[in-house]
C-alpha cells in the first residue's frame, strides 16, 4: 500500500473540494462523510486555537450570532435608557439632554467605567443601576467579546494586505499567511484598532471637551480600562453622544487586545509543544507504546492517536469514552468493527 | 483478539497506577511511556474543559505558579504603594493614613474600580496611574484569575462534602462526584464565595462606614463589578484597610463566577455534542469513512480518530500535521511504521 493511501482518507475532509474531479470510488464514498458530520460547531471558549482556525464554514452561523448580539445590545440600551429616563429626577450630577443622559449612563454603567459624573440618588435608581451593571457585564463578557473577535478576524486580512502591499501577494497567499500566523495578526489587528481609538478619543476630548492633550489622554486611559475615576469625563452634549459609542467600542477593544495577547501566549506554548512532539526522535519503545492492537505495526490512525495524546490535544477520558462505544459496537469481540458487527447489532436490537 | 486487548493499551495512562501489580510484560513496557511523555502542560485558556480535568499531576507545577503570583502581586502593590506614597502631595481627595492611602489607591486602580475618592492631580501622578492600571489589568487578567481558578477547584471538594454530609460518601465517591460534575460545582463554589463576600462587604460598610444597609449593598455591587461611581466608598482608616483586601478578592471572585458560567455553558454544549456523536446509530457508510487504511475493518484507533474528529475535538490540521511526520518516518512506504522503518531511518541519517 502506498503511503498516499494511508494519508488521503485522513485528510479527505480538506481535500474533498479540490479532488472531486478525481472521481474514483473511494473519493465518491468520502463525499458523503461531510453531510453526516456533527452539527456546525461554534467557536467556544473551551476550544483550542487550532480548532478555531477551521470555522470558515461556520461564518454564516457566526453572522447570525452577530445580528442577534446587535439586537440584544439594542434591547439592553433601549430598556436601560427607558428605565433611567423614567427615574431621571432620581439621578444627580452633571446633566445635558434627558434622553442622551439616560443612554450615556447606561453605557457608562454596562462597561463598568462608572465615572460618577451622573449617579443614582434614590433606592429605585440605585437598584436599577445594580441590575443593569450585572446584565451589562454579562452582555459585554459573553456576547460583545465574541462580536469583537469576529470583527478582529475579518479585519485581519485587510491588515495583512496592507503590510504586504509592496510585495505582489495573491489573495491566496494572503489567506495562507493569515492562517499560518493567525494569532500574531490578531494581536496586531487589535492593537491597531486600539491605537486608533485612543487617538480619536484623545483628540475629541481635547477639541470638544476642552481638556489639554495630556488630560485627554489620561481620561482616555481611565476610560478604556474602565477605571473611570470621574475627575475628567464627558460633560457636553456632543461629548456624551460621542462617548456613548466610543466608550462601548474602546473598552471592548482593550479587553479584546488582552484576550488576544493571552491567546498568543497560549498558542506559542502550544506550538513549541507540538514542535517538540513532532521533531523528537521516535524510539522502538514509542512504537511499542503506539501499537494499540499489539500487531507489531503502527498504523496511521494509531500514530495519530499516539501523537495527539502526547501533545495533550486529546486525553485519556476522550479515548475511554469512545472506546466504551467501540466495545459495545464490537459485537463479535474481534477487536475491529466490521459490517458483520453492524448486522449483528441490528439483529440483537430487533 | 479480545476487545480488552484493544482497549487496555489506549487507556494505559489512566490504569497504570492501579494495574502495576498486574506486572505482565505489556504493562511494564507501558510504564516507560509516562516518563517519555510531553513536558508537564499547564491549563491554558485554549485548552478544552475536558483536558483541564486531568491535571492532577500538574498540581505541583500549579502550586509553584501560585507562589509566583503572590510574589508578583506583592511586588506590584509594593512598588505601586511606594510610587503613590512618593507623589502623595500630588493626589487630591479624601485622605487617611499616607501609606494606607497609597495601597488603597493601588488596589482601587489595579482592579479598575476607580471610585474617584482619591485622584491623581499632577502630570506625574496621572501618568503613574495610567501605567499602573494597565499593568494591574494584565496582572488581574492573566495571573490572579488563574490563582482564583486554583482556589475554587480546591474548595470544590469541601463544598461537595458539605452538600452530601448526611449521605455516607467515601472520599473516593466525593472525588468521583467532583470529576463528573466539575463545572457545575465550580459555578456553585464561585457563587457561594461571592455571596459570602457580598454579605461581609455589606455588613462592614454598614457597621464601620455607617452606610444604611441598602446603600452598603449598592456600594458593594458598584465595587465588585468594578463600576465604582464613587458616590459611596471607603473613607475611614479601618474601611480602607478592609477595602484593600476585600476589593481585590471580591472583584476577582465575580469575574471568576462569570468565567465559570461561560465554562458551564460551553461544557453543556460540548457534552450534548459528545452524547450526540456517541449515541447516533453507526451506519455502513460511517464504517467506510472511518476505515482509514481501506482494509475493510475499523480498528480501535481508527474509530477513536473518526469519533474525536466528529466531536470537533481534533481537526484536519492536527491530523495533517501528524501525518506529515508519519510519512517521513514510513521509509519503506508500507503505510505502517515498523521497527524496520526506524532502522532504515537511522541508516539513511548516518
Amino acid at each position: 500500500m502506498a503511503d498516499r493511501d494511508a494519508e488521503d482518507p485522513l485528510l479527505a475532509g480538506s481535500v474533498d473540494s479540490s479532488n472531486q474531479s478525481n472521481g474514483n470510488n473511494a473519493l465518491k464514498r468520502r463525499k458523503y462523510r461531510r453531510s453526516r458530520s456533527a452539527p456546525t460547531e461554534d467557536v467556544s471558549p473551551g476550544q483550542s486555537s487550532v480548532e478555531s482556525l477551521h470555522h470558515t464554514e461556520s461564518i454564516f452561523g457566526k453572522t447570525i450570532h452577530f445580528k442577534q448580539i446587535l439586537v440584544l445590545l439594542g434591547a439592553y440600551l433601549g430598556v436601560g435608557a427607558l428605565c433611567f429616563f423614567l427615574v431621571r429626577h432620581q439621578m444627580k450630577g452633571q446633566k445635558t439632554n434627558v434622553i442622551l443622559d439616560a443612554v450615556y449612563f447606561c453605557v457608562v454603567t454596562m462597561t463598568t467605567v462608572g465615572y460618577g459624573d451622573l449617579v443614582p440618588d434614590s433606592i429605585l435608581s440605585k437598584l436599577l443601576a445594580c441590575i443593569f451593571v450585572f446584565i451589562g457585564m454579562a452582555l459585554v463578557g459573553f456576547l460583545l467579546s465574541k462580536a469583537a473577535d469576529y470583527i478582529v478576524e475579518k479585519q485581519e486580512i485587510l491588515l495583512v494586505k496592507a503590510i504586504h502591499m509592496r510585495e505582489k501577494y495573491s489573495a491566496n497567499d494572503i489567506l495562507k499567511e493569515v492562517e499560518t500566523n493567525k494569532v500574531e495578526y490578531k494581536v496586531l489587528t487589535a492593537l491597531v484598532f486600539l491605537i486608533i481609538l485612543i487617538v480619536i478619543g484623545s483628540l475629541f476630548l481635547n477639541r470638544i471637551e476642552g481638556l489639554n492633550l495630556f488630560d485627554a489622554f489620561y481620561c482616555v486611559c481611565a476610560t478604556i480600562t474602565t477605571l473611570g475615576y470621574g475627575d475628567k469625563s464627558f460633560s457636553t452634549f456632543a461629548g456624551r453622544i460621542f462617548a456613548s459609542f466610543w466608550i462601548l467600542i474602546s473598552t471592548i477593544c482593550l479587553a479584546q487586545f488582552f484576550y488576544c495577547l493571552a491567546e498568543f501566549y497560549t498558542e506559542r506554548r502550544r506550538r513549541s509543544l507540538v514542535k517538540w512532539v513532532l521533531t523528537r526522535k521516535l524510539t522502538i519503545s514509542d512504537l511499542e507504546a503506539a501499537d494499540l492492537d499489539n500487531d507489531e505495526v503502527v498504523s496511521a490512525a494509531e500514530f495519530v492517536v499516539f501523537k495527539l495524546k502526547e501533545m495533550g490535544k486529546i486525553g485519556e477520558a476522550d479515548i475511554a469514552m469512545v472506546m466504551e462505544e467501540f466495545k459495545s459496537l464490537d459485537v463479535d469481540q474481534s477487536g475491529t468493527l466490521t459490517k458483520a458487527d453492524l448486522v449483528n447489532l441490528d439483529s440483537s436490537n430487533s
